[in-house]
């Protein structure tokens, strides 16, 4: 069953005016949706980031792939470390150090799912059952909540409104709870002060008594900042995300912290795992397919994970519905995802490139496919649609940063900033 | 595809007088053959020991999982937990402790083979396929030597003659090496005082000057004994098999040691791995299919060990043609595996379950069966041959240390015995 076709197309989509510790998101948000197309017809769909670097190794790689059968993995994987060469950088540096090996994994995890895909299509199997089966019917996510601006300067407001405040936070989690059914919150922080962003917290805890909930600050806090909100939030956190970068600093962290760091920055590669266990950095792994080189090398990640007592969850960054297939299927086989795992799928709004009625949130779950494959189907038209947006949109890299200094023209990127 | 049959069938076939630290092998090894039978008609085979505590969890295992797809193998191991129970203990205690978990993985691993030896063949795919293809055409296997007698007691002398000497090592090196073209040799030692295994390593070297050589003494030495050993033969050996008992033994060991330590008693199951790893007690990890819970695990342990910079290789017990065929498309998938690896097939002396041909040895290695799942087939009338063994032999324990002391009634098992 060889690759006949690989057909690369990058998109861009509408994207709200949401703030990070790197700056603020664009109006449109790239993705790169791979087809990978066998000569006996049968087709698979794999969905990664849409950055220039990273689209252009992607499309190397797949005219590197024609001719090879979609079961040898290790010869796929063996092509791209020839065709990656040095390590690819991302911009917004949200998802820790780019490393060659890193970079490898992310150019082969879309191809891996694409290949899987097909794979359960081939036997009339939906994905998750090429990892032992579901383990649970539906995989929980948690609201992803964000401070943004009202809409992006220059547009109109969007339908989400403002969340400059932890009054704005909480009604940002009452519209997405009641919109979605979340059951867990996760509050995208590093963007005010520690103690305006505590109160964000406290804020939500009183209106969601028994919500877990979470904060991420991508590690722009000092140590002694981090131990600081990690003792002030003692009892009211299920785990804190990266609040400061490094693994040595982490450890720090961990050491003093009453609840468990997580972390999708100073974890990211094979490489880090043996510092980090050593030096007791974190207790939560936030994996993520796209980064990890696939959905294989993510079930192995937590199998890992379980034998050194690190809980997994999932990281994510904007993306569309092949993705959440992808995460939704991997989550459900592997016993060890036991907490919600992150989407961005709100923010999409309803925009994407799978023909709608498969994925859906039920009480903030995804029911698990149960038809072939990773049970979704491509929507030209509306691909077609998102590609001319990538071409009209004129990025061709996320850049949070030098987008928010058109605005904010000091918006610092010392760190620690807090 | 759901299982409608399960047979499950001990059989013995004759195994000569090897020695080793807990005695010697009885006249008769035992294997468990398990056929898995699908609603479909599609059989896949597993092998596994044949000790009767094992045994009788084997077949309770296999009652409780008719009906069960087997595509869902996190649910077949869910089922098995709750039909094991508490610890299996084997006699034997050449592959360490008895656990909880060791015991799950040891009664899933053949359901496991057998279910993948199924979804081979339901795709046209070898079982390699389904864990991302061979990497290597031919899986190679060391000579595994024995220190052994020249027949069983009140028999007549076997084939491969005496090994009680160097030179008799030596002239059973030779012997195999003749008959399979292994271009590795392991020894097994813990047998005689180590200055003799010594000597018999230093006449291997001298007899074949480029053959990797490894010794195993299945941790009946001392610390300091292991120390002065491995001393002595620097340069000599690739690694060295548990020359101690435990890990903190293996890890004082190891520091002072001027070779790779390689392990198949001191981590035999996932809560040894975070110790010994902190305690850099190992280099090789001799991972095991037959406890380590099956092919899917088992590649899940090489990518831990890989990222943990531990090489992997595999161990063997006396096993027939279902475990070899296992063995290699394991080892043929998985990059990491990148040395010989242990095998006691010629021990067998050609006496077999499966019909012959397809698996065969050229220059020391298997060449990876190609055709669907396993690549072999049950002979029938062997098995039913092997079980009239089962049944008239009188074994239904693997016991090498009550079968020597009637012979040698004051044989010692003080540990360490030097």
């Amino acid at each position: 069953m060889n690759i006949r076709e690989i057909t690369v197309t990058p998109v861009a989509f509408r994207d709200p005016p949401l703030l990070n510790a790197a700056g603020v998101h664009e109006p449109w948000a790239l993705r790169t949706i791979v087809e990978v197309t066998t000569d006996e017809g049968l087709t698979g769909l794999g969905e990664t980031y849409g950055d220039l670097g990273h689209l252009t190794k992607v499309r190397e790689a797949a005219a590197a792939l024609i001719g090879l059968d979609i079961y040898q993995q290790n010869q796929i994987y063996h092509r791209i470390t020839t065709v990656v060469g040095d390590a690819v950088s991302d911009l917004h540096g949200l998802t820790g150090v780019a490393t060659k090996e890193k970079s490898i994994d992310r150019v082969y995890s879309p191809f891996e799912v694409a290949c899987l895909d097909i794979q359960g299509k081939a036997i009339g199997r939906p994905v998750s059952d090429l990892f032992g089966g579901a383990v649970r019917d539906a995989v929980p996510y948690s609201a992803y909540l964000f401070y943004k601006w009202p809409g992006h300067p220059d547009s109109p407001d969007d339908r989400f409104g403002p969340a400059l405040t932890p009054e704005g936070i909480v009604t940002q989690a009452r519209l997405l709870i009641d919109e979605y059914g979340f059951q867990s919150i996760k509050l995208k922080g590093g963007v005010y002060p520690p103690d305006q962003e505590i109160d964000a917290i406290l804020a939500l805890r009183e209106a969601f008594p028994t919500h877990p909930l979470r904060l991420d600050p991508n590690a722009v806090w000092s140590v002694e900042t981090s131990i600081r909100v990690a003792q002030a939030l003692d009892g009211t956190l299920e785990y804190l995300e990266d609040p400061t970068s490094g693994i040595p600093g982490m450890a720090a962290v961990a050491a003093e912290a009453p609840m468990p760091l997580a972390t999708n920055m100073c974890v990211v590669t094979h490489d880090h795992l043996p510092p980090a266990i050593a030096q007791r950095a974190i207790g939560v792994l936030l994996s993520d397919h796209h980064y990890w080189g696939g959905l294989t090398r993510s079930v192995q990640l937590a199998r890992l994970c379980e034998t050194f007592g690190i809980a997994v969850s999932m990281h994510s960054n904007s993306h569309l519905g092949i993705s959440l297939a992808a995460m939704t299927h991997l989550a459900a086989a592997v016993p060890h995802v036991t907490t919600a795992c992150d989407t961005h799928t709100p923010w999409q709004d309803g925009q994407d490139v799978i023909a709608p009625g498969t994925l859906r949130f039920v009480n903030g779950a995804v029911p698990v496919p149960t038809t072939p494959g990773l049970g979704i189907e491509l929507d030209h038209d509306a691909l077609a649609t998102m590609h001319e947006q990538y071409l009209k949109c004129g990025l061709t890299v996320r850049d949070d940063t030098t987008y928010i200094r058109r605005f904010d023209p000091t918006f610092p990127t010392t760190r620690p900033r807090w």
